[in-house]
């Protein structure tokens, strides 16, 4: 700030960002007190967000581990899925911390689910009196791999994915892998795709890894020594791409692969698929339009659509609608201010930005699409 | 970032915060073209949240200066006062936008208003889409010289002020005082209570200046040189409060004198009392708790109260409360984290912060004042 009694004055301020993703053997464990990191310790109080099948496996464990630490937790049970992703549910959240009440600094609010869960509780930590901290552990391969790994939160409103939400740093992320096994394989196979798509788009080791270990670590629920390598080599792949551009300064973001149609198709078909399903869907038709361009080798296309087949992901290809699928792509140009900005890749593990998509590209890769169904099932 | 296939990640980043207060001649002129600022120009889109007395007062030059610059201006009457900062009003900008609908980077949001407004606006803008720009016009004297200062946005919700926010950073604020001339003498006195702080709390010139000054600068709506000169300089004392500490990182704040008691006040008497009225009945009750506990000699509190009789702002002595005060201190004890970092003044521009208030202090201050208020109007 300069000034004085001068016509301007400026603010300057630099914010320091920081946190931690920490790999833990036994999150409910009290010797290793994970839940309790970045706060006051015994004899304080912890409010405590905990998705409702995970408090149905490990709410007995939740609680004693506070209690045996000497902590006051209100555990507040949160159902799952995309349909809690709503303002009432963050409103609900809201009201639970004027009951409780917390210390606005020191007392981390607890986050314990999938993606929707700690999107949701990430926006209510961060508009709560102007924001409280709050950790972050994620019990879904989405969340594991992808929402709980950066800084997004937020809400669905007036008819549209995350239109209202904030960038809010978790104080730390608690990486506990043994949650994941008891996630149904459709589950699984939702955080695949966001593998998929780091695979496609930047890191074609871990595409060979998914080809070779990928089908094993669904059934696994990737709790061996490949899986692992295979979620590892995600995580470090996500925070390459998000850590330099939290903010989104940068619009044109390698992570927004598979994220340009799947917004239309995930909202207009909210009840039947899935993030990661929409997100795979995008994915194949954006690989049939780079190989289409002649931006991708046939070889190269289909090596993707084997994979797939491999791991047995059964993409739903009848909702592609290519009406949709543009009208998505218009949002998208919004969202990132103008321009397409979409992702194609040119190579397993290599990708290029295009602005230029057009409406008849779409049509014909879903025609290609329906084909290569037609193929595999015939 | 580093990691690889280790246990443990950390994301760094470092963002800088950065913007102009600017004093302009004459918001609405299409030759200086400051609502333009920050975005693209000739061609482009501005979405413009205006106080309908604003509007009614400028509304027709207000669309002729976008007219003139060829932007396609949507603008949104709003109504000001405190019953506006709602979860309504809020919603109703959200929704405003999606019919806009507005481009995520480069059509900063115009904010012309009061406090309210702007705080409403700056939360709708910092959860749009997860943050789109904002420029604030400060048009009431308590938005020119504080809301419209720093970067807290938010709305009231469940019975408390300000209870939903965020901190978010505008891109610029346009200073023209001219519009301070069509205010009300309660309004102006409103934002003198905040100078009135500023001065009393770290800057003993500002408060001669208000002794010397302050009765004609109501009169004038601070137009002249020595008004001037008032404003700007509470804008640099505000700002060297704010600027540092722009995130409330340290909890301790200068700023915060006045705003203890109060928060129940205006709570409680909403109808009644202006944010800035019930600050100086804070200001007023902690002068005379400074006073007895012998941190204030009785000739500094004294020339604090002569201040307020001379400026004729009539503070609502039969609002205070004890119990009601006391609860007040309660809850922003809790928003400071456990302790109650009330700044107290020890001196005409000097102060300190105490954790031990206590309730028969407050019960004391009642009295006191109530006997200054008999005694000034025998």
């Amino acid at each position: 700030m300069k000034g004085g009694r001068e016509a301007r004055w400026r603010v300057r301020e630099i914010r320091r960002i920081e946190y931690d993703l920490v790999s833990v053997a036994d999150v409910f464990d009290p010797a290793e007190g994970a839940l309790l990191s970045m706060g006051r310790a015994y004899g304080s109080r912890r409010f405590v967000v905990v998705d409702e099948c995970v408090y149905h496996h490990h709410g007995a464990r939740l609680r004693a581990c506070f209690a045996e630490c000497g902590i006051d937790a209100h555990i507040v049970v949160f159902p799952g899925g995309e349909a809690s992703k709503t303002m009432d549910a963050w409103l609900g959240v809201l009201r639970e911390l004027d009951t409780f009440p917390i210390h606005r600094r020191d007392e981390p609010i607890v986050a314990i689910g999938g993606g929707v869960l700690t999107d949701v509780v990430g926006f209510a930590a961060s508009s709560y009196r102007r924001g409280i901290p709050h950790i972050k552990v994620p019990t879904t391969l989405m969340g594991y791999i992808d929402a709980s790994v950066g800084i997004k939160a937020g809400i669905n409103f007036n008819g549209h994915k995350n239109r209202i939400g904030s960038f809010e740093p978790p104080r730390r992320v608690l990486l506990d892998r043994s949650l994941l096994r008891t996630l149904p394989r459709r589950h699984l196979c939702n955080g695949v795709c966001e593998i998929v798509k780091l695979a496609v788009i930047k890191d074609a080791e871990l595409f060979d890894l998914l080809e070779q270990f990928g089908a094993a670590g669904l059934e696994t629920a990737f709790q061996g020594a490949c899986g692992g390598e295979i979620l590892d080599r995600a995580i470090f792949d996500m925070l390459e791409e998000l850590a330099p551009n939290l903010y989104e300064d940068d619009l044109a973001r390698k992570a927004d692969f598979g994220h340009t149609f799947s917004y239309g198709l995930e909202t207009r078909h909210a009840g039947r698929l899935l993030h990661g399903e929409a997100v795979l869907l995008d994915i194949l038709a954006s690989t049939v339009i780079a190989q289409q361009r002649g931006l991708l080798v046939r070889a190269d296309a289909n090596r993707i659509l084997a994979l797939v087949e491999r791991l047995a992901m059964a993409p739903a290809i009848e909702l592609l609608d290519a009406e949709l699928m543009w009208k998505s792509l218009l949002d998208r140009t919004l969202h990132r201010n103008g321009l397409q900005r979409v992702p194609l890749p040119v190579a397993i593990g290599e990708c290029l930005f295009v602005d230029d998509i057009a409406f008849a590209e779409i049509e014909v890769s879903i025609r290609i699409l329906q084909d290569w169904k037609a193929a595999v099932h015939a």
